[in-house]
């Protein structure tokens, strides 16, 4: 579906989130002669630099709100093709992508490794593979892969490299790029071993090579980290550009530089098997839920005891 | 002036910030025939709710990018007045002005326990203690003593806490408070060792404690983590409302929470003194010029080799 006809019948049934700080708003709804529901996401679109002589010009009609001495503020018109949004569109949209999408509140949680083995492994292993196909179509080359940066096809420390959906390729200063791991097996971060040493250098410095040959970007330039908890459990890597501000996605208690990883496995091979990692959940979380239920006896156990003073 | 004439003769001379997660832009430039240089500040505008029935219909016009199983991407061509910008114009524009609106470069940089001991440590101890009197002046209540919040007298596990200079104490979701240790010889996470374990848990569990009393938020509601590098060397710990988005203050690269920072030295004793801290560094910091100075020799050591592929 192209032009007019992608938003054709669709009728809103509410707002999920919205950010007026980032110009960014999901909604939930329908369309019509469909059963399942849709979950919309509209984001403005930075400032491109090449597109300013035309923002900047005549072309631009510019209405006065109020003038303060030297300081005047306007509401511009733009030309329409500078006004251009970005949409996604998820069709259709399980509980979990709307759970996703919906503005929540987060607490902060300790994970220690008795939490990770008897409460967030077992949730990790419980959920169903088809989840991640999506994933597997991106590895197996079945999708995205017009948007292939990069790949290095080694089993063992292979990965493939592709723009991040929230990036649209056009602006440097938003760079997000993705890079996941050819191999099946490692879930997250606390799966990381001595033995994966190989594999993770190897990501941080042909990921960045790669990303400084397309797009001309310095490593010095990039963030590159994991999230703990990530969205999906298939391990992948965030290269994202120093100056793109993205919040929670890159604040603690979520990420976790790529070269702190490999340095706390190189201090001791089981780092990720034996620390304590904070991180913040939503309370929509399916493992929030599961945590909040076991806190009790967590708490008898001693845990986050620091965190609940009594 | 209004309309077209608003920016008709303006020439862009160079852009002073742009925040692509805000979408907003700060260019400098001129109005043929003025003498003076003028700020233009463009601003996206948010989704208005009442606009969503005309935006999610055929009015507007989507480009597909790429389908992946139930996912779509699109690039949408909306109504023109739904595209419409705030400018805010400064005009003529003093130079005070114009470094306000600037911005400085970061980069990420990777501080191994050699370049600590070679450049970051002399560094530090180059810095007149006359910088920080501002807080021995709070720790000896010549300062802000109005302002304390709590106070553990005790010389080794002792601080102070206080409401940070950027709270004003109306919003608690805005909450952001300071701890400040009472010893004097701990300048940065560097210095922590396992003997600083009973302090640190001090100020994790009563820093919580006083601030639950004081303004009864949970200790799962709040961010508690040091900065590295910190804007100044005498151990202090953030107290910040996790709803409280601070950008790069809660990034990885400059915030390391206190849990982890407490699970790394139980974990291994000489933690901080042996690992790799990436971090982010503006190029304004006096520290950047002194490890860009030294970085030709430091990659002869194998210094960032990974991050430097050549």
């Amino acid at each position: 579906m192209e032009g007019s006809e992608v938003l054709r019948g669709f009728t809103i049934e509410r707002i999920l989130s919205s950010d007026e700080r980032t110009k960014y708003i999901s909604v939930l709804g329908r369309y019509s002669g469909q059963d399942g529901r849709s979950v919309v996401i509209l984001r403005r679109r930075h400032f491109e630099q090449s597109t300013l002589p035309r923002l900047l010009s005549p072309e631009t009609h510019a209405e006065l709100h109020f003038r303060n001495d030297i300081y005047a503020k306007y509401t511009g018109m733009i030309p329409q093709d500078l006004g251009e949004v970005s949409i996604d569109i998820i069709n259709p949209a399980t509980d979990k992508h709307i759970s996703k999408y919906e503005d929540q509140t987060y607490h902060m949680v300790v994970e220690t490794p008795e939490v990770y083995k008897l409460i967030v492994r077992p949730y990790i292993d419980s959920i169903p593979a088809s989840r991640i196909q999506w994933v597997y179509n991106i590895l197996e080359k079945k999708a995205e892969a017009d948007r292939l940066i990069f790949e290095d096809a080694d089993p063992e420390t292979g990965f493939l490299m592709h723009p991040d959906l929230k990036w649209d390729e056009r602006q440097i200063e938003a760079l997000y790029c993705i890079a996941m791991v050819k191999r099946r097996d490692i879930k997250s971060l606390r799966d990381l071993r001595r033995h994966h040493l190989p594999l993770l250098h190897n990501i941080l410095k042909n990921g960045c090579k790669a990303l400084s040959m397309k797009y001309g970007i310095s490593a010095e330039d990039l963030r590159v980290f994991c999230h703990y908890q990530p969205s999906y459990y298939h391990l992948h890597v965030h290269f994202v550009h120093i100056r793109c501000d993205i919040g929670m996605g890159m604040a603690i208690g979520k990420a976790h530089l790529l070269s702190d990883i490999i340095g706390n496995i190189e201090l001791l091979k089981d780092y990720y098997a034996r620390c304590t990692l904070e991180m913040s959940l939503g309370e929509k979380d399916p493992l929030a839920a599961r945590i909040m239920t076991h806190l009790p006896w967590l708490r008898e156990l001693g845990y986050q005891q620091e965190f609940y003073p009594e």
